[in-house]
């Protein structure tokens, strides 16, 4: 892509590269003139959504030439029950990738600090990069974020906002709800906790600290793209007190949601039955990959998301050629960006076929990137 | 809304409202307690979008568990074969409203000027206001936006952006494709016209200028929201040189775009017979609302547009009555905000059957409105 040096664009916009977090797997479908066979790499939920909401969204199509309700109203509705909690507790948005980039906006001055870990969620970087913000990044301790160091960080910097996604992309590892509520009790005056819960339904019991409306210091997101498999339906939500969630409407595209997404969020809110399900199957193919992994001699991480972080043995070179070499093969995977996680490839919890697939191509791949 | 005096927001954002540009007609059904039975307030398209957009949507929803293609590769490519120019002029997003939003934010630091009409589009003064941006505005010259005066009053404050809409919105008012031509040349160096042609489709041959994807002075808007019929898809994308469309990979959401809405607007693109066929039943029902208007001892404007305003020959309060009592009679319009605009009421092109309703609802509306 052109960049830009266009002497009318914000000092800001000017610095920023017109860059993409991710390179999306179209794009590595155009380039290779031929379509992936297994599609791994972007933690989709390849099971797919509930029936179901499949259903509502196909239905809700015929009424397409209508705004969405900027309120989303019944899906607020529907998830303040589901959590036992009001409507002013939740705003939803366009995936929890838009909501971040709000709650950015709304915080983050050119040169506030902000905290996250060294090698987490790179579209979280991109919006405070995206604001001027100064991004403070802590180690993993092995393959854990650090929420102790998180905080004291914070507490140095000064930081208007600390990030921690639990469980935690791209490791799959995770913390009990203990160690999250301690982490909520200890930030600083002036600091917002970010507690990306994107993965938080495929995790064991406890990894979830109860919801407190009352308490200002966090915001979590959910979303309908991973454990809902509606990763392109673009619906996500925020939970906080209801002064933390009205902050939204003062910035956010008010008429920004799709309708059909909407009522597809609403109808698979509604089947739990089928959310059950997705939760045992990717369970199996989480044990799938791990032992598709051990056969080849490489140690899958314990994995509280819908996908498996493979340690590899070596350094991230090692593990980039894995993925490309896998890619040439037909098969789709991603891995970390950061030293030392990206020793490691990432492999979404998909359908049977497809890991089957990945399991033929494992052991060639390999032999390759150790040349 | 909940206000919030929240001290760890930036300073612009405390000074912000938690307001909404406009109020949804869900919320006022809401309040009704029972649906309206005609939907002629948002200027959406009531005949609704191509059956093979729907039929598109439908089919790419089984797909909605992958993230959508953040290129948007094939729209893009469709959309430059149709438009004669390159995929590289094109940026697609999540509706008008969310392009404006991440221009405002490219152009707009805290202070900058940003001209365009008392009574033009709110959601783009709502961006200008959301990033500090001060808003300079002209008035109307009679029922048209005024471009010379545009034009003077960006070279006087030394604006960053000039808006004007062509087709105009509320009033369904346009120039020739000469005199936005004449406004392009004269944009003053530094500023950027924001061209917004969400209702071109409409217009008579000879509203738009031939586009030029060298010139920079100018982007353009489109939208599949209107003709297209697809408002609650969110479709939009901008036309400008490959420097300023670039721009917007600096900071846009990359994976905002729902895949549905991705293949419904390449399929409703695709059926251009279905198009002159809707751009056949709205300027019909454009005639019908005129003749509903002569009926009633009201003068109806012009339009290029899908909707028409109705000029009530009285004040502002007067329309709101008006606006109110078919509000109580199951019938959803809107009308401008601003004097003297405010003396029309503004009706979308819809189905008959909703016309008729709308015709036999407005004396009584007009009776209780004098009284």
């Amino acid at each position: 892509m052109t960049d830009t040096t266009d002497p009318r664009l914000t000092p800001l916009a000017a610095t920023l590269p017109a860059s993409v977090p991710f390179v999306g797997p179209e794009a590595q479908e155009r380039i290779r003139g031929v379509a992936f066979d297994a599609r791994l790499g972007a933690n989709e939920l390849g099971f797919g959504p509930s029936p179901k909401a499949i259903a509502a969204m196909q239905a809700e199509t015929a009424e397409i030439w209508k705004y969405a309700d900027p309120e989303s109203h019944d899906l607020r509705q529907a998830l303040a029950t589901h959590h036992g909690i009001s409507p002013d507790n939740i705003m939803i948005g366009e995936g929890i990738d838009g909501l971040l980039g709000y709650l950015v906006r709304l915080f983050i001055n050119a040169g506030d600090a902000v905290v996250t870990s060294e090698g987490a969620y790179p579209t979280f970087n991109y919006h405070v990069a995206g604001f001027g913000g100064v991004l403070h990044k802590v180690p993993y301790k092995g393959d854990n974020e650090d929420p102790l160091a998180l905080i004291e960080k914070a507490r140095e910097v000064g930081a208007k906002l600390i990030y921690i996604a639990n469980p935690d992309n791209p490791m799959g590892t995770w913390h009990s709800a203990a160690t999250i509520q301690q982490m909520i009790g200890n930030v600083p005056e002036g600091a917002l906790l970010v507690l990306d819960e994107a993965y938080v339904e495929f995790a064991p019991e406890g990894t979830a600290p109860a919801i407190d409306t009352t308490d200002a210091r966090v915001i979590r997101f959910r979303t309908f793209s991973k454990a809902y498999g509606m990763a392109g339906a673009r619906v996500g939500y925020g939970i906080s007190t209801p002064e933390v969630i009205s902050a939204f409407n003062k910035i956010r595209n008010h008429f920004g949601m799709n309708r059909a997404a909407q009522a597809g969020a609403l109808a698979a809110l509604n089947d739990q039955p089928h959310l059950a399900q997705t939760l045992k199957q990717v369970a199996e193919a989480r044990t799938r990959i791990g032992e598709i992994a051990a056969e080849n001699g490489l140690t899958a991480l314990p994995s509280a998301t819908n996908f498996v972080a493979i340690d590899c043995g070596r350094d991230g070179a090692f593990a980039a050629r894995i993925v490309s070499e896998l890619g040439k093969a037909g098969i789709f995977i991603r891995m970390p960006f950061s030293d030392p996680q990206n020793r490691c490839i990432r492999v979404s919890a998909g359908p049977e076929t497809e890991l089957d697939l990945f399991a033929k191509a494992l052991p060639a791949a390999l032999k390759a990137a150790r040349v």
